[in-house]
């Protein structure tokens, strides 16, 4: 991420107790956005991902100083089935956001989270990565069911819901046609 | 991967010694293809991934049986930066799918691969997740440069890059609008 913010928050010599709830940092978020309010351009990011072949049909993605991620593909794929494929990484990768969003919106709603979990399944045919066909070699389809344990009212896990679709990075990213440019160096 | 491949592939006696090139393992693939030239029906795929919230902006994905994908977002978003977040996980998943993209059609075409990588990038405009205007919370655009370092030529490389752009699950998925379902359980 290229954007760093600076904005200082003053803070009273005795600063407020904040209750911290679903254990997510509200204050920095609102730091954020504020310091995008006062200077839009600093909601421009850049977010990036090196990675290496490593044989076969294995790789790892490197990304800033964590664990690289590993990947591979099942047997039957032709892989040696070390680590999730690339889809399924996708998949993880839109669960992943939706959490994000579930967390911060919940969290500034007022609405306390015990557990959240999110199941993922996309449809894929394999005949255009094979080879077999032309056409699309992607998802077809993407579905994720989320399921909240909260004492929220339904009304209020309604309206959180429909924020966290209208609002998730991946999932717009997925739901898009999004211009993506791969060439060779 | 609910798809699989029981076709009996019969070997001689003495079978060809294979080279397997780059290590991909071709035999395999090919088995696959048969078997869906054969059965159409069979190259219909579903793939899944399991996402708890661990508190915060924190989860983990979990795919079959391999160890968790952990997630968080960088301290100025709000998280507590133990992991990548999931944009970048999303760049690496394009960055793994084309591995094994090059991988097995370099394979085919048989060109030696010494080294292969991929750096990828993504803008990214941060007011519609923070709920400071409508529109498009994903990424307005993604960017893979491939390094690739083999003996093949220039024309065969070009080749092999074109046949791979057109042939990425992940690369197709981004690229394309992809109805995504997500709901509440």
């Amino acid at each position: 991420m290229t954007t760093t913010v600076t904005t200082t928050v003053t803070r009273d010599a005795t600063p407020d107790v904040t209750v911290a709830l679903n254990d997510v940092d509200l204050e920095a978020v609102g730091t954020l956005a504020s310091a995008i309010i006062d200077d839009p351009a600093r909601g421009a990011t850049n977010w990036n991902a090196s990675v290496r072949w490593a044989g076969g049909f294995r790789s790892h993605a490197t990304i800033r100083e964590f664990e690289p991620i590993q990947s591979d593909e099942p047997h039957g794929l032709g892989g040696t089935d070390v680590a999730p494929n690339p889809v399924e990484q996708l998949l993880a990768a839109l669960g992943n956001c939706l959490v994000v969003g579930y967390a911060a919106n919940a969290s500034a709603r007022g609405i306390e989270l015990r557990d959240l979990r999110i199941e993922l399944g996309g449809d894929l045919d394999l005949h255009t990565f094979l080879g077999l066909r032309q056409g699309n070699a992607g998802f077809e389809s993407i579905t994720a069911t989320v399921q909240i344990d909260s004492d929220a009212t339904a009304e209020e896990l309604a309206e959180l819901h429909a924020k966290v679709t209208t609002t998730s990075p991946v999932g717009h990213t997925l739901a898009r046609a999004v211009p993506v440019t791969i060439e060779l160096a």
